[in-house]
């Protein structure tokens, strides 16, 4: 190998983008209780934190706690009264009681043409060439991002995320065994594209290249960091991926493109942009988040056939269709202009919201002792960095200061693909009611301050 | 090797046992499209007819169609009432709207609670020390089924199988590349210990037992043989089960357990038998074929903690909680006495139209003609076996013909692992309506004549 090559891969080892654990297995914990002499499967002996489901029942079951981590949106403004309407017209107006039988595996057409128009209600992405057969609807945008992985990625694949990422998404990569790596972004939080090549380069020096098998976005205000992707940024990775040896099927998620606050966020999708033409990619987008969480209805728009085709095939095996029953409710609010209105009541509801939060961090001086957040513009949660000798991580003192305090947040470092940065907390604005809001918010500013 | 042993491995290659395919390794057919050039993983490189898809695709989309396969409910005596008055009751009478919001990822407690009770209410069974602990909801038992195989099994497994069985189910095996092997069955069609002795011991010569990972039964009313397991049965399999060297969990499927016509089948579940005491055991119900299959929620009870435990993790990445919003619906439904009235009527309402199709089948001389059947005690199917020479496959001209005539059957070689058997039909008097039941069978009994 000539030296150039090797000096070039020291120094990538001692690159930035190379601190997450690119080549750190992911461990697996055989836990064989002694009460059981069952032979699990690779991913049954697999332990894994189960962190979601652990804060959602902490949310619900301890009581007089105020939770600032679940990504639940706010019980007063779920369309109830929507939701009985369409129940109601669905079962007096409609001749059959199709509503309440099996649906397709792919989802109802309506619903499914529903979604596109969605997609092509967005500036740039009217002329879209994309037709109902690209678009199916799933158990949640989750269900969604599960099959994906499922027909991409075997065991110690590789797929690359954002730094930071949805955590849900990094645990359901853990328990399928394989291994995030962060694309690197630069100082100004935008993907740094030479750190990037050098990545692909060293991935590729290592042998390791062709075990990227998937690239996980998150379009617009992210979970967690509120961050959208711009119009540069998605051009130039559309060109980069073009250049490369192999494509490397991408997923955009969209869960929270619609919950904006002032003004749509005016950056296209990939699905509408000339650069990923041909592209493979997959568009989640939800009716959780925007409607109601409850009704578990998402939806995917993908361009590849081949890739869409493959995930039905394993949602025919998984459950061989979402909740018809829940998927006609949807469709019916969608077909009036009452699911629009409902969400400018929300957008106006949730913007409040997050300024009362940030409000009450700030006047509990949380930014005045080395704390600092961007104000959303969208979605559901602020994202802080705190200073770097905070560990918020889920056993520190600081988790458990704030336990005793009776809040509960998302340490930051799940949300990093090999929890290297541990001064990062997620704070959700979406549960809480106004009140609860505040008094939240001054809480952790207390543990804040006091860590700082 | 002994003489012996090997006479008697000669002897189980030719018994009926092992014509099931024990060793023959499911094709992994490599569709990469010109069109396509993704990188697929294991699973999303092997290729499955999706049958299932197509039969609910077909029945829903051609017109003129009378549908004796797609093991739908019948839209008349769906609860569109039940569903409306619950859905009223949730909005006005509960002062929180959390029914529409993310629920647990273990599914609510008190439909868990109620599941529970619909299990202890049944004879031998009151007594189960089984909590709310051991309850979890996911998408139909579907999905119980698959997250159960995926932390119980990796690629290549066996799994052992009654014959014939739920044809999604040998479908999700496909898809996860698992092996079915047939329990043997003796000429009073009940499980043949001594043939089942000898595959275990023949397995165990060739190296392959360590790799039988689960067993499937489906107790009562089986889709498609509308069979039920005998209390001797049951015992003489926890017994000869707990001899073996190590524990294979075994999922027993109660889907159709509450649809009786007459009276309740008086078999406690594996659950409530003292002979499977200790023994793994995944018991699969659910509310869609009693009640809507269109809210899509099923309930598991299992006896293994550190089994449940696994498969909600799993379901965990998968969406972290099955609709809230449809559980809480059956919830509220099954707390007043409305549940067991509606099950009552629908009993009466499916023994007649089973009727109509056993009667429209001999009105049409389909059991003259070598055909025979056992008249259903339960479920939605009946399980036609007709002449040996008579091929009711997919590709076969018997059904081309069918199609002709504008009716979709189940072949039973789908049913059946390895698809050895071709002259079995399962037919569903589910979904038609009784003029159409009527005009179905006759029009099925003209093709089971024809090619008689």
């Amino acid at each position: 190998m000539k030296p150039l090559v090797k000096t070039q891969r020291e120094r990538m080892l001692k690159s930035s983008a190379l601190r997450y654990h690119w080549n750190k297995s992911i461990p697996m914990d055989m836990i064989q209780t002694a009460s059981s002499d069952i032979s699990w499967s690779h991913m049954g002996a697999r332990a894994s934190d189960a962190v979601i489901a652990k804060l959602m029942a902490d949310a619900i079951n301890i009581p007089g706690i105020l939770s600032l981590a679940a990504g639940f949106t706010d019980n007063a403004v779920l369309p109830a009264q929507l939701i009985e309407e369409a129940v109601s017209e669905l079962t007096h107006n409609v001749s059959s009681r199709e509503f309440l039988q099996y649906g397709t595996n792919i989802g109802r057409q309506g619903l499914r043409e529903q979604a596109l128009q969605l997609l092509k209600s967005n500036p740039g992405e009217e002329s879209s060439q994309l037709t109902v057969d690209d678009v199916f609807i799933s158990n949640g945008s989750q269900q969604a991002l599960y099959l994906a992985a499922q027909v991409l990625c075997n065991e110690g694949d590789i797929v690359l995320v954002e730094e930071p990422t949805y955590f849900v998404f990094l645990e359901l990569l853990k328990g399928m065994n394989l291994c995030p790596i962060s694309i690197p972004l630069n100082s100004d939080n935008r993907i740094d594209f030479k750190t990037l090549t050098e990545l692909v380069h060293f991935l590729q020096a290592r042998g390791e290249w062709n075990r990227v098998k998937m690239i996980y976005l998150i379009g617009y205000y992210s979970n967690p960091s509120s961050r959208s992707l711009s119009y540069d940024e998605k051009k130039q990775l559309g060109l980069f991926l073009q250049k490369l040896d192999r494509k490397i099927p991408v997923i955009e998620d969209a869960a929270y493109r619609s919950l904006y606050f002032d003004s749509m966020y005016n950056v296209p999708s990939l699905l509408g942009m000339p650069e990923w033409e041909s592209y493979p990619v997959l568009y989640t987008g939800t009716f959780t988040k925007p409607f109601s969480t409850g009704l578990k209805v998402g939806y995917s728009i993908c361009n590849s056939q081949p890739w869409l085709q493959r995930m039905l095939r394993v949602k025919g095996h998984q459950d061989f269709g979402t909740s018809n029953f829940s998927q006609a409710i949807v469709e019916r609010v969608l077909e009036s202009d009452r699911y629009q209105a409902h969400l400018e009541k929300i957008r106006a509801h949730y913007k409040r919201k997050m300024l009362l939060l940030d409000a009450a961090l700030r006047e509990g001086g949380v930014d005045k002792n080395g704390w600092s957040w961007d104000v959303p513009e969208g979605g559901l949660y602020l994202w802080l960095k705190g200073p770097d000798h905070v560990d918020t991580s889920m056993d520190s003192d600081f988790c458990k200061a704030a336990l005793d305090e009776k809040i509960l947040y998302v340490p930051g470092d799940l949300c990093i693909s090999g929890n290297k940065k541990k001064n990062y907390v997620r704070l959700s604005f979406g549960a809480l009611d106004e009140s609860q809001l505040t008094e939240a918010g001054l809480r952790f500013a207390k543990i804040a301050v006091r860590f700082s």
